[in-house]
């Protein structure tokens, strides 16, 4: 197998592009995938300085890699959301990680936040671990970021993320959600800061050999709560079906970027207020992490 | 496990409708799902003569058994395709049917038609065999509605298969095919005949329970053809996920017609004309039946 650029030794095979790359070319591939996405969808410019949302796994020190590489002023976001090893072990990591480069990491508590550390909230509330969890992530981030003033911030999602979500939405054609899925949410209010996803175009095999090649390390173990995770069931569906027919999942997410969102965004239609507790912005009265926190405060 | 309906021993249990039932109460619900389908879409009045395209498969034989208890006025079509012993077999089930009940069936010859049996079809174009054939069927089923005056053709696609449809053509976000699928497709056109699917609401696996209780003597064999087409891998796929969360095949095709499909209809919008050769619904100068003739033609 050969390199399609430079004709030298491969290590990857990439079928969907039908190209193979040498480790150098790879990693260059993979950089000019995030410029690509940044460019096409406008994320930020060189001038924005744009927090990055670190978990301490391969995607987002992978993306907060390219990002500091490639000459962005980044600062990174921990949150600690107090799962046992879990948490403290990609703390570390990600810790480590912008020691050895010389980069600002902020950590925020989400137990001083929401009221519990994640394992306790999900006793609270009726919703799944990982969709109370996700919601705090959201909520949190976005406040983190206004607080210090960016106006950006970006997420380690990638194609095999985003093609599961989509997946999920598209089951049960949920028009609200799939009218927001997009690798750039814009900012529709002066409390909501854009969220960018600069990996959507990389997979999470590809994403992988980019930290390995890169000596980034990273927590490889998953969240102890994703056991059993729907979405995990629809990575396993689309992996069935990317290695039946290379190119599937790709196709999916490109071909709703290009055709399909424009049909339900015409569709959703939402206002948007200021929570009556926080101030951050919700389509009710009390924002869904208020309401959260409330029902923390009750079960304790 | 005892019938939801009467409490007696049930011989079929439904997990997405989280119920059960003894062999009379199944066909009285299945004989429901038919009846509540034809009501909802308005597929056609008691007054209607129904054409039925019959296959010799459980699903379309099925179809014609309710439709005909049910007092509607019906004629069978079946269309022989020329694939061996598969067609031979399948048409004798056909007739055999028609004959015990004193059912009316037609049968129409598609090599007469397209100049080739579907074997050679598949010779002279580069569409996949199932595409070929599909578009023939459809071809030919609205002609020969036209020619006996039916305004309606039914078909005994199953919830199995609407899924599978859906699916296809969700992953590759094709608008044109996704604002076009419907268990009723309206005429558009003087030339166009209505298209109804009263099974859409009922598993494969349903049909096939009624087929076996009603003694419905089918044939068992798929087309030898179907060996690996797409549509038997999406099956497969969703029968997994139906499995992991029962109502999820379900689930997919209502939230498709009760809230995905509207926002493909606003996007689409053809304009249909007569094909200059035959006369039949085109979007184009010639239609694709006539332009798969031509090209068998000049393969012979």
């Amino acid at each position: 197998m050969k390199c399609r650029k430079c004709g030298g030794q491969a290590v990857l095979e990439l079928r969907r592009h039908n190209a193979a790359f040498c480790a150098p070319d790879f990693q260059e591939f993979f950089r000019r995938q995030v410029t690509e996405a940044i460019r096409k969808h406008r994320m930020f410019t060189r001038e924005e300085p744009v927090l990055v949302a670190v978990s301490g796994g391969k995607d987002s020190l992978a993306l907060w890699d390219v990002l500091s590489d490639e000459g962005y002023t980044t600062t990174g976001l921990y949150l600690n959301l107090g799962i046992f090893d879990y948490s403290r072990e990609s703390r570390a990591k990600c810790e480590a990680f912008a020691a050895d480069r010389g980069l600002k990491l902020s950590v925020v508590d989400v137990e001083a936040l929401v009221g519990a550390p994640i394992p306790e909230v999900q006793h609270a509330t009726r919703r799944p671990t990982c969709s109370a969890c996700g919601l705090s992530k959201r909520y949190l981030l976005n406040k983190a970021a206004l607080e210090h003033g960016f106006a950006v911030v970006a997420t380690g999602h990638n194609l095999d993320d985003e093609a599961a979500t989509l997946f999920g939405s598209t089951l049960r054609w949920q028009t609200d959600a799939l009218s927001r899925q997009s690798p750039l949410l814009p900012s529709t209010h002066p409390k909501l800061v854009r969220r960018v996803k600069p990996l959507y175009r990389l997979s999470e095999l590809e994403t992988a050999a980019f930290a390995f090649l890169r000596g980034i390390d990273y927590i490889v173990d998953e969240c102890p709560f994703s056991r059993g995770a729907t979405s995990l069931v629809y990575k396993e569906i689309l992996n069935r079906l990317e290695a039946a027919s290379p190119g599937a999942k790709h196709n999916f997410v490109y071909g709703f970027l290009e055709r399909g969102r424009a049909a339900f965004e015409q569709l959703e239609n939402v206002t948007l207020r200021e929570c009556a507790r926080c101030g951050q912005v919700t389509t009710g009265v009390l924002c869904a992490f208020c309401k959260l926190a409330d029902q923390v405060k009750r079960a304790r």
